[in-house]
Order: structure tokens, then C-alpha cells, then sequence
């Protein structure tokens, strides 16, 4: 297996970090890491940035294939192999990487199982590969998940005391965001949960004790004849179904037990996250049916006033039509010498449109129309 | 395993509660919480008030790590943890710790098998621990849930009779308080469920039995051969994947019994919350929907009415012009010693107009634009 | 085990009912109870009428706790304790337990295997009991189905025809008892649906034969090696988790064929009776939509008349206008001698007006707000 | 088990079809089905025509229940009893039953296992039965569907194009019948699927085979010793619970095989119906969604155009209100005398009313109110 | 197996793709392809292009049943029928597999376990055939999806900015296309994950492996005794339920590995397809949510507008309405002689009516009906 360094036109970096935290920027084609990795077309495939697959946890045979956001990389069980390394996403889990993989001494052994003396530092060095990565990347969805819940619950308060085309717009931006890092958060959630549903894929992830159990079958053979079987393929890797061997599984159980601890860890934190963003959703959903009912609520006043206007036009034209019909220029015989008449007509007149008025209102009130 | 009380400048308090119920209160940080116990930074991360992490319960070698809303503890096999003791809402929950607690003599030894005589009070240590926490949890969300019913239904009746936009602010707080109340029952229910399907992970809370079998394996080593292959790490852990060995899993079985019955009553008494939490929801969405509909149905009466006074409106218009006409300036040659033109003018107009809004409103009722 | 009658202030009622169908009425507190038999504060305590617990099937160690909406019982192998007798609601259910627990004889012994010679009358105790229960509240939800059915289909066709207040508020009364409802029914069949799936939880229910092998757990020695492992604590509860054991499953298996089929069949008749309730469910939902989309076009089509009719208000206005300033009192020079005027006027005006109003009009109509 | 043809008031007729193929008519109740087949009254219940069950296929000891909406029926391993046999649903399929069941020689053996040479007319009795009856169903609930689809989407697109009173209640029926419909073949597709799910419930089918090895024990006692101990009750039937046996797991799927093939076809033709009718619900939903649109911006287009009449009315009032003061009979200074008035107050407040209309226009344009 | 060539008078041509690459067009109906390879009818009719099934891979005991869309075939161990190769969208598919087919040699072997040296091109026959087709079905509902998302984005954000009767019905043809492409790529990602759940069916797919089992089963019967026992049946197939056998089950599980490991690839791409078009879902529906409130937004603003010309309205009419009681051509004493009465009511009357319209206008605005 040894490094091949390409310079191909299209810039495809990658950093890849050795044991010691050492590390070495790589400007290759995907060739080149299948060949310095074992690794499929069809896996790497997965970490093209062009081709935006969701987020991914995959066990092979030999390789880690890590598929997390803006994180993609490959874990082998000696070496990391970073993409984009000078992404400002990517620089500071890199940073991390280089800070945390050398800590261990002696972890090509499979993992000790005798007491729990410091137990955290004594991980595989490909689990302290995959912490540092589920730990950037929960806390990179969660620092998201804090912006968008400052940012989002004052545009709602304030849409829901104004309603104006600006603030909605702001506020369907942002249910849209959040849309969007919810189903990013989700889908990581969701593959910790597969992971740690399944035994068997989580025993994948052991690359140290699968290359341990390949390169010394004889030592496993005499205590464990059950194993043996199993040993020709020791990457066995079943999709969340459930099997059951009668003593192997004990074995197993053992292995799959700090790796289970570790997942449980992160699997709540990006739980956690999954719950703020999930209450967001439903403050804006909540805040949308209050709108809704807030402006239907409203219109109904608007038209209420308007009823009455209404109302009050209809007995001014009346009234109005009274005065029209008198001032038609058309003799009549008491048109002349009738001193009272027009006291009466402006008397009575108003009188009727007041009481027309009245009834109306009255009316409209009655039918439950018109609040109190 | 010494007992180390740091003061730290961040108020961090725990209370140590011994197996006498004798408590002592720690205010140290959390480096020297992992000293005094043997759990990882990962999960003591999840008691952190900051953080506010989903109620969980998790099952470590030899903790239990319980985040249950408010109550955060680390239980041990003999110790109890809790943090901020001095919250209003833990005091009496540690209240309860130090009563019942010690009522325990001789629970050190792995829980007795034979027979029913008084199983509640034969009780390991951690569980009477446990089952503290879930019975405060328990009784505290369902006074929650009793006191929104209590505020939300006569709100929810006043805003049917009458939808102002105080109500309707109203209405959003409580259907807002309902549903953050509603995810975090909802969180231990699932919790508690889940523990529940899963005969392993209730295995791993046995904290007194593992501790008693790794203190004596040779005692076990005759007559239980198949529990030998297990007993280097006791403390197996699996997330809801099933699991099946021949002999052993009937041992386990055992075990698992009496933690099984005390989940299941807690579980119940959760999910009648949960339920009543539903039925709330329910009643909001279909008052919500009931809004709606009589909103709709409102416009569309005041609508009519207005559609009544826009037809008077024409009508009267009509009269109002042919008035006018007869009242231009315009000489006109019959203006003049006719005296029967007033009266027919007035009396034809009136009943045009009369018989315009009759047909208007005919129409209307016609189409089915107005109701009868 | 005595029986102690105690008269308490509080009326907690209970009957007990022996194998011989004689019962006596007891008026005990829950201490009674539970020196009677063998049960769980906690598990009694979800027999509590004032905590409202959801419907639950609970098996224990010596008993059956059962938790059907009004129908609270305790079943033993022996005797059932049943709550509230005087409840209008139970009265029934306790007649047919007196008339159908008696009539088996010889139930003590372990159920039969040998053939199907008369099957279901040769149930043991504790599933006579159970099934004159399964039977009761079966038939009681479906029949407040029907009743709720009777009610509601033709207030929706009530309310499709006349969109009044009175309607609406009568259709979200009915959905609202039909979301209760169902969450009940459907709670019910959850119950059986679990207990259903878990072969162990239905094995927990076999009282008889548990009691039975307690009792000589001599006989099954030589036979069943592996029962006997198992026999110390046979009322193994597993919630929801699968388990595999090799021979002695095929053997529980057996013993839980009878129960299954008991169950089975009350699981289909509940389950067509939330069939029912789901179809109503649905009906009405589709019938909001309906009546909202209704409302919304009537009113569009209110709109749409009152659009003809402020077109016809304007043009009237416009010949009105004309009118008013042929009648200022305005002195002009062409004012007299001009006879034609008056008709010219007149006759232009009107027809002006009506242009506009056909134009304004057409104008809708080809736009597309006006309807053919 | 003697036939017994009984002539009871109610019209209960069942037909009973042999082996060979031939038929008798009986017409008989519920007690003398029960004498002639194995049968408990709990499971005769569910082929109850008054009671409308959901859709069943329940695998007892010695017989199949068969209730698919219009067809129930029970078959045993050498008869096949329908019911209603003169409904005019039903009538087809006796006459299918009467063509394909006696088509088979020699299955009263088991299954053949050797080889594939022609397998499906090797089927058991049981499963010819059931096969004709799940074609008939899947056939039936496509057809209707496809009735269903034939009749809505041109009452969709009427819908869309106008939307009246009429259509609106047509598509509301067809949604109605869509649901209904839906539920149904939801209810058969997930029968079928409970069944594939689980193998013990596939295995309690073969009759023909259970009848076999009930007969002859003694011949697979040799050979399958893990046989003998399930053989006692070999209708071992477990609800969507996973088993594990070591060997004769092996034995019971080679069982299974030849029934999967044959429900996994239809279960895949009504899975394909299901999906039309999704379709079609989601094109519903869509349309009525598309609907509230439409009418919601028409409405505000009409709003818009009165608008637009209501400046006009508004700026006419003025001038007419500057007419009509003219127009008093008031007498003032300058109402003599000055011929250049009239025509002035015509223009200027022509002038000013059109200025003010245009603003209006404007100020509403400029709000965005009113589109361009 | 002998190839018989027909033509019948419905075209329905398949062609018939050898081991090497060579092609055959074949114009058979359905009875001659059941004579050419061991197929069932009513499995052969999943693959009828009318009755328009869903996407389904059958494993079958010794052919592989594709129905993926266009992409109809059938794959045995040596050879692939694929339908319609003339359709357009299948010309590429059989291109790709002529050039991919023979690119094998030494397949018929079952695929070596040893080691990891260069496994993508050791697959068997049918795994090649395979993914061809899903690599080539993977990619067009991709393209699919892409094409669909240029068109929507723009579309549903020209909606935004204006919603005419012209947009609203090019979304809803948008979304409906959505809908019916999301149910294809949600039925194939179905597929793959019901596969990938469950290792016998996957087993099932392994043709040649059972090919060469059948024809040696001599070879394996020293070496695996346990194989033997399910060597007459080796096509065992179950749907989603668990099983365990304690050693067959490992020597399974390796077999698996690497169509697993094939399957996995393809179904991340597809879940990558869906979850696009689940994200153009939401933006949809965020759109409509966002549309529908402002329409109703937009609404109370224009109805605000027309409440101040109603306001107005009100006003000028009760101006004209003095105007017009002064106009009347009743007599009236003091209407002689009172210079000063013209310029008093008109002042008189423009300040009450412009106080009565601050007044309404004030009582809008402190009510909250008209914004600031």
C-alpha cells in the first residue's frame, strides 16, 4: 500500500493523517485512493461533494467510509483520509484530529477488556478518529440550530404583532432553513440510531480487532472454535435484522460494548438538537394557525365596521332621496304657502333614517352578527 | 473511592446520598464528580443543566445516569448523586431519598429469588433510588398536565364564544405550553419504553448484582458455565436489537422481573398523561377547526346583510337620479302646469325601485347566495 | 389468605367472585386488597377510579390486573375481584361472570393438550373471566360507536345543507366525543395488539398452569430439562423484545395457542370497531373541507353580485353627477331656450351609464372574476 | 362430521364445495356450521355479514377463515364452505372455485418437496381455494378503482376549471367513495403482509400437511426427533413475534415457500392498486389545495376591481356634493351675474375629483395592494 | 430449456442477453418466455407493461424478477430477458448490458470467499445484470428529480411574486408531477431497504450460488453438515421476519456480504434522490403556506382601504344630504334675505363631516382594525 501523489487538473485535496497525528495534503483523483485504500468505486462515490449524498456511517471490510455533513472522510484502522482540508469547515476538525489521534499508545491491539482503569484513552484508533467527527459534527448542527433559533423566534413575535409581506417573507426564509437543517440533523440522528439498533454493524466498525483477528487466527483458534467459523469474513455486516448465534454472540456483545457507549453519547446530544429545532417547528406552526384565525378574525371586524357604514349610507340615500324628490323642479300645487312643511319633511325624515338605522343594527346584533 | 468537596467559583452543587440516607452536599466540578465515580466526561455531559439534554436513562458499567427534567442523578450501587439539591422542585425529591433508602437491610447481596414474601421492600439499593425519581417525575408532570387542563378548557370555551384577539393570545400560550409539556412527557415515556423492550438494557441497571458478580466468580463458575463467558464484562448493553442465547437468557429473565414490574406501573402512569395530553391537543385542533368554519360562516352573513344594503343602496340611487333629473335646471316644456307629474313621477319610482330590490334579492335567494 | 370486610368512609366496593360463581360484596381500602392477594401497590394503584388510567392488561406473578374503561378487576387462578359493582355499567358483567365462571369442571389441573375435543370450554379460570370481560367492553365501545354513528351522520348532512352556528357547534361536539372515543378503542386494541405480538407476555396470563407447576415442579423434573431452569421464576414478563430459546419455547409455545385465539378474536372485533370510528373520522374531515371550500366559493360569489351592484352605483353616480350640475342654481347663458336640452341630456347621459356599466362589466367577465 | 341441512327462518345459505369440485346449497345456521367444521363460535362471528368485520385471514387448527370484504368462507383441507353464494359478487367465484378445485390429483399427500417440475399445480387444496379467492378480491378492489379513477380525475379537472355548488358535492362523494375504498384495500394488503411476515402464521395454513402429520406421527419420528416435540400441537401460530429453533426452523420454511410465492404476487398486484389510489388522493388533495388558492386570490381581484369603483364613487360624491351645494336654494352674492362660474366649478371639480382618483390608484399601487 | 421464437400479433419483443454479450430479439408472448425459463404466471405478470404494477425484485427459486420501472426483466443464472428493448429509456440499459455482461470470467463458480482482491469484478452473472439495472434506474429518477427541481424553484418563486391563475397552475401541474415521481423513487428505495433488512431474501438473489449448490450437493456435504439440511430447498425465502440458525447462519451471512455491500451503494443514492425531493416538498408546501397568508393579508389590507372611502362615502353623503335639504323647493321663511346662511352651512357642514370621518377613522385605529 503505498502513497501515490497525483496532481490532477481538477483540484480533489485531501489530507491524509497517519497515527502519529502527522499528516500529508494529498491533490489525487479518486483512483488513487482506491488504490491506496481498499475501498470501492461505488462507496467513494458517497463522499463526492458534486453529488450531495445525505449523511452516511458505512462499516467495509477494512475502511471506515465517513459521510457526515461537510466531513467526509475514510478511516482505516492506521490512517485518516480527510476531503477538502482547506475548507473553513474542515480546518479546525482536522486541527482536532492531529491533537487527538497520537494519544494513544499500544492501541494496535484489540482493545483491552480487563476493568474499567481510564477506559475513554484507550480507544481503537479508529474510534478516536470517529468521536472527534461526530464531535465536530454535532456541535457544528447545534451552533447552527442556536443561530436559527435567535434569529427565528423574535421574527415570529414580530409577525405576529404586525403581519406586513417583509416579516412573512423573513419568517417563510427562515422555516425553510429550518426545514432544511432538520432534515440534516435527522438524517445523522437516524444513522446513529441504525448503528446502534444493530450489533453486527456496529462490530463493522472494529477495524484494529478485524485486522488483529486476520493477521493471528491461529491464537483465537484453541479458545474459541465458534469464532473460527465466522473468521473467514469477520466484516460480517447486516442491515437491522436480527440474528442470533448461541455462544459467538456473547463474544461479540463484549466488543460492540465501548463503541455502543460512545454512540450513545452523541446519538443524545444530536437528540437533543433534534428536539430545540423540533419545538421551533412547532412555535412557527402554532404561530401560522394564530395568524390565520388572527386575520380572519380581523377581516371580520373590518367588515363589521363596514356594516355599518353601510347601514348608515343606505339611510342617508333615503333621507337624501326625500329631499331629491322635493327639490325637483316640478309644481305642485302645495308647493307654495306650506310654512311648516319643510320643518316637517327634515323632521320626520331624519327621524325615519335614525330609526332605520337602529333596526338594522339592531337586526344584525340580534342574528349574533355584530358583537356586543 | 474518596470523597473530595472542592469549593469551584461556578456554583456546581451535587448532595451525596449514602445507603443510610445520611446525605452530604458536594460543590465541585464535574472532574471531580469522575473521580469520585467511574462514568465518562461523554456522559456526565448529559446531566449539564446548560446543555439541556432530552430526558434520558442510561445504563453504564456501574451507574445509572438519570436525566429526568429537572431531577439529575448519578445512582451507584451503595451512592446517590442529585444534582442542584437546592432547586425548589429537587428538595423534596432528596427528601424522599433519604426516607426511603436506608429502609433496606441486607440489600447487598444479589436481589433473593425465592418466593413472593414482600417483594417491593427486597428492593437493590439502586432501585428504590430509581424508582424515587420516577415516581417525583411522574406526579410532577401529571400536576403539569392537570394544571393546563384546568387553564386551557375554560379558555378554549371563552374563545368560542367569543374570538377576540386576547383570547386568541391566550389560546397560543397554552397550546404553546401544551406542546413543549407534551414532548418532554413524551420523552420519558419513550425512555421508559424503550428500556422496557429491551431486556438487556434492564439488565445493565442491575448495578448491586453486577457488582456481586464480579466480586465472586467462582461461586458462579459451577453451576452457571455459560454465564462464565459473559462475566468478564457483565455489563452488556444492547440498543433494541433482539438477542438470543440458549441457557442464559433464561437466567437473565429472572432478573429482569422485578425491574420490569416497577418500569411498567411508572409507564402506565405516564402514558394516562400522555393521554390526557392528546385528548387536550385534540380538543385545540378541533376548536381551532370549529374557528375557522364560524369565522367563514360570519363573513359570509355579514356579506349577505351588506349584499341587502347594497341592493337598497342602488335602488335608491336609481330614484335619487330620476329625482335629480326632474330637479336640473333645464327648462323643459311640460314642465310647467302639470300638476299630476309629481305624484306619478314619485309614486312609478318608488315602485321600480321597489320591485328592483325585490328582484335582486330574488335572484340572490334563487342562486342560493342567500340563505332562507 | 382471610377475608376481611372492612367498612371504610370512603365507598371503595368491591365483589369477589369465587370459582362457584357465589360472590360477596367487600367494601374495602386498598391495604385489604392487598393482603387478599398477591398484588403491587403500584399495579393497584392503576385501578384507581379517580386516576383515570388508560385501558391495561396487566399479568403478575398470581394475578391478571385488568383495566378496561369501567371494568376494573383482579383475576387469580381462583377468584376475580371486581371494582364498583353497583356501577350501572358493571352490573351486567358481573351477572354473566356469576352464570359463566362455574361452568367448568376440573379446571384446576394444567389445560389439556391431548386433541380439540370441545375446546373452548375447557378454559382454565382466569380466561373465562377474561374473556366475559373482552366480551362486555367490546361490545360496549361498539356500541357507543353505533350510537355516536346514529348521531353524526345526519348532522353532517344537516350541516352540508345549512352552514348554521347551531349545526357547527352540535358537529364539533360529536368529533369531539369521537376523538375520545377512538383514543379509547384504540387504546384497548394496542393492548391486545401487544399482548398479541408478545408470546411471553400471553404465557404470563396462564395463572392456572403457572400455579400448577409451582406446585409440583417435581413432575416436570425428569421430562424438561430445561423448564426446570426457568421454573423458579416462571412468570417471565418480556415486553415487546423477542427471545429465542431452543426447545422449551416450542413448549410455551403450546401452552399459548388457546389464549391466542381467544384474543385474536376480540382483536378483530375491536379492531372493526375502530374501522367504524376511523371512517367517521374521515367523513367528517373531508366534510370541513367540503363546507370550507363551500363558504369560500358562496362568498366569492356574494362578491361577485356585489361587484354588479357597486358597477351599477358608480354609473348611477356619474348620472347623478350630471344631473346635480344641470341643477346648480348657477346662472349660464345657454340655460333658457335650449328645450332639446333636457332630452339630449337625459338620453346621453343614460346612455353613457349603461356603457360603463356593460364595459366595467365585460371587463370582469374577460378577466375572469365574473363566472359565465 | 355428518352434513346437516337445516331450513332456518333467517336466510343463512352457505354452499359447501368438495374436492371434486361439486356443490351443495345449505342453508343452515351458525350452531350447524359448528357442527360441521371445526370451528369456535368467536371465529364464526367474524364471517358475520351484519356485524362487517374488517378483512381476516385467520389460520386455526384444522380450518382457514376467509372473510375479504363480500367473500367469506372457511376452507379446511377437504372442503370449502362460502358464504351467500347467491350474491351476485360471489356468484363468479363458486363458479371459479367449481373449476379450479378439482383439478388437482393426489394432494391429499404433502407437498411434494422434490424439485420444481410444474409447481403450481401441485398446490394443496386449501391453497387452490385461497388462491381463487384472493385473485377474485384483488381483481374486484382493482376494478373498482379503476371505476373510481375513471369517474375523478374528469371531475377533478371540471372542478378546477369551475367551481360550483354541483361539482363541489360530486368530488366530495368521490373522495368519500375513495376513502372508504382505500381503507379496504389498505385493510387486505395489510393481512397479506402480517402474513408474509410471519412464517408460523404462513405454516398454521397448511391444513392439508398439519392433517398428514396428525395422522401419521409415528413416520417423522425417526427421522426429525425436534419434529415430535412441536408435533402434539403442531398449529403453532405466533403474532409477528420472532422465533428461533435450531433445526427444524430449516424444516418449517421449506413448508412456507410455495404459500409465500403465492401471497407475495398478490400481494404486490394490490399493493399496486393501493398506489393508484394514493395517487389519486394525492391528486384530490392537491386540487382542493389549488382550489382554496384560486378562490382566495380571486376574491382578491374582485376585492381589487370594487376597490377601483369605490374611489370612483367616493370622488363622484364630491363633486356631486360640490353640485348639490350649488344647487341649494339658498340665495347668495355671487349667485347672479357670473357667466364664467358654471363652466369653472364643471372643470375644477372635475379636475380635483379625477386628481383624487388617481392618487388613490397610486397610493393603492404604490402599497402593492393593487397589482400592475 | 430451449429457445422458441414466435411472433405473435401483439408486439410484445424482449430480448435475451447470453453470458457473452450476445443479444437475441425475441417477439414471444407470455407462454413461450414460462416455457424458456422456470417462471410462474402471475409472477411473469408483475412484468406487464399494462396492469402497471410498482416497482418490485422478486427473488424466485432460480430467476431474479426486475420490475423497475420501465426496466422489466427477467435474470437467471445465465441469462437476461429485458422487455421493450426498443423503448427509448431501455436502449442505453441493454447497451450497458452488453458491454458489461461478459466481462466476467469463471463466474459460474459460486464468488471465492478469500480475500479482498479486486472483489467488483469477480460479482456473478445475475449481481452484474443487477446493477446495471439499478445503476441505470438510480440515474434517470436522479435526472428525473433534477429536471424537476430546475423547473419548480423559479416557478414557485415567480408564484411568490405573483400569483395569477397562469402560476398557480403550472405548481400545482409541478407538484403533481412531484408527487407521482416521489412515490416511484420512494418505492424503489422501499425495495432496496426491505432487501437490505432481510438476508434470506437477499440469499435468495444469489442464482449461481444455488445453481452450483444444487448440481454438487455431494461437494459440500462433508465439509458443512448443516448446509445439507437445507440443500433440498436452498431457495428459501422469508419476508422480514427474523430467523436464527445457530451455524447455517454465519456460512449465510458471508455469502451476503457483498450484495449487501452492492444494494447499500445504490440505495444511498436513491435515498439521496428523495430526500431532494422531499426538500422540494417542503418548499412547496412552506410556499403555499406562505401564499395563502398573504392573500389574506393582502385582503384585509385592500378591505382597510375600502373602509376609509366607506368612511368617506359616509361623510360626503351627509354632507350632500344638508346640501339636498337646502336644495328642496319648499318655501321657506327664512330662505330670503340671509347672505351669510349660504357660507355658514357650507363651512358648518365640511367641519362636522370631516370630524365624523376622523372620529370613525380614530375609532378603527384605537380598536386595532386599521394598522398604523
Amino acid at each position: 500500500m503505498e502513497l501515490q501523489l497525483k496532481k490532477s487538473a481538477v483540484s480533489r485535496s485531501w489530507i491524509l493523517l497517519e497515527q502519529d497525528g502527522s499528516g500529508a495534503i494529498l491533490d489525487v483523483d479518486k483512483y488513487a485512493i482506491m488504490r491506496m485504500v481498499d475501498i470501492h468505486a461505488r462507496d467513494l462515490r458517497i463522499l463526492d461533494p458534486l453529488l450531495s449524498y445525505p449523511s452516511t456511517i458505512l462499516g467495509r471490510e477494512k475502511v471506515i467510509v465517513l459521510n457526515l455533513e461537510h466531513i467526509k472522510a475514510i478511516i482505516t484502522a492506521e490512517k485518516v483520509f480527510v476531503r477538502d482540508p482547506a475548507d473553513d469547515d474542515v480546518v479546525p476538525i482536522v486541527e482536532e484530529l492531529r491533537r487527538r489521534l497520537p494519544k494513544s499508545s499500544g492501541d494496535e491491539e484489540p482493545c483491552a477488556q480487563g476493568g474499567g482503569q481510564g477506559e475513554d484513552n484507550e480507544f481503537p484508533f479508529e474510534f478516536r478518529a470517529l468521536e472527534v467527527a461526530l464531535e465536530a459534527i454535532c456541535s457544528f448542527l447545534d451552533a447552527r440550530t442556536i443561530e436559527l433559533e435567535t434569529a427565528a423566534y423574535p421574527a415570529l413575535d414580530e409577525l405576529t404583532s404586525q403581519i406586513s409581506s417583509r416579516n412573512l417573507d423573513r419568517v417563510r426564509k427562515l422555516k425553510s432553513a429550518m426545514t432544511r437543517l432538520t432534515n440534516r440533523v435527522q438524517k445523522i440522528r437516524d444513522e446513529l440510531e441504525n448503528l446502534l439498533d444493530d450489533d453486527d454493524d456496529m462490530a463493522d466498525l472494529y477495524l484494529s480487532k478485524k485486522l488483529a483477528n486476520l493477521s493471528s487466527p491461529a491464537s483465537s483458534f484453541g479458545a474459541h472454535p465458534n469464532w473460527l467459523l465466522s473468521s473467514p469474513n469477520p466484516d460480517s455486516k447486516i442491515h437491522g435484522s436480527s440474528k442470533a448465534s448461541t455462544a459467538t454472540s456473547l463474544q461479540v456483545e463484549n466488543d460492540v460494548e465501548e463503541l455502543e457507549m460512545l454512540l450513545e453519547a452523541y446519538f443524545t446530544q444530536i437528540d437533543g438538537t433534534l428536539n430545540k429545532l423540533n419545538t421551533l417547528r412547532e412555535y412557527i406552526d402554532d404561530t401560522e394557525d394564530y395568524i390565520n384565525i388572527q386575520l380572519d378574525s380581523h377581516r371580520n371586524q373590518l367588515i363589521q365596521l363596514e356594516l355599518f357604514l353601510s347601514s348608515g349610507t343606505v339611510c342617508l340615500s333615503i333621507f337624501s332621496l326625500v329631499a331629491a324628490i322635493f327639490g325637483m323642479n316640478i309644481p305642485y300645487t302645495w308647493k307654495d304657502g306650506h310654512g311648516y312643511m319643510f320643518k316637517w319633511v327634515v323632521m320626520v325624515g331624519g327621524m325615519v333614517c335614525a330609526s332605520l338605522f337602529l333596526s338594522i343594527v339592531t337586526y344584525a346584533r340580534r342574528k349574533g352578527l355584530v358583537g356586543s
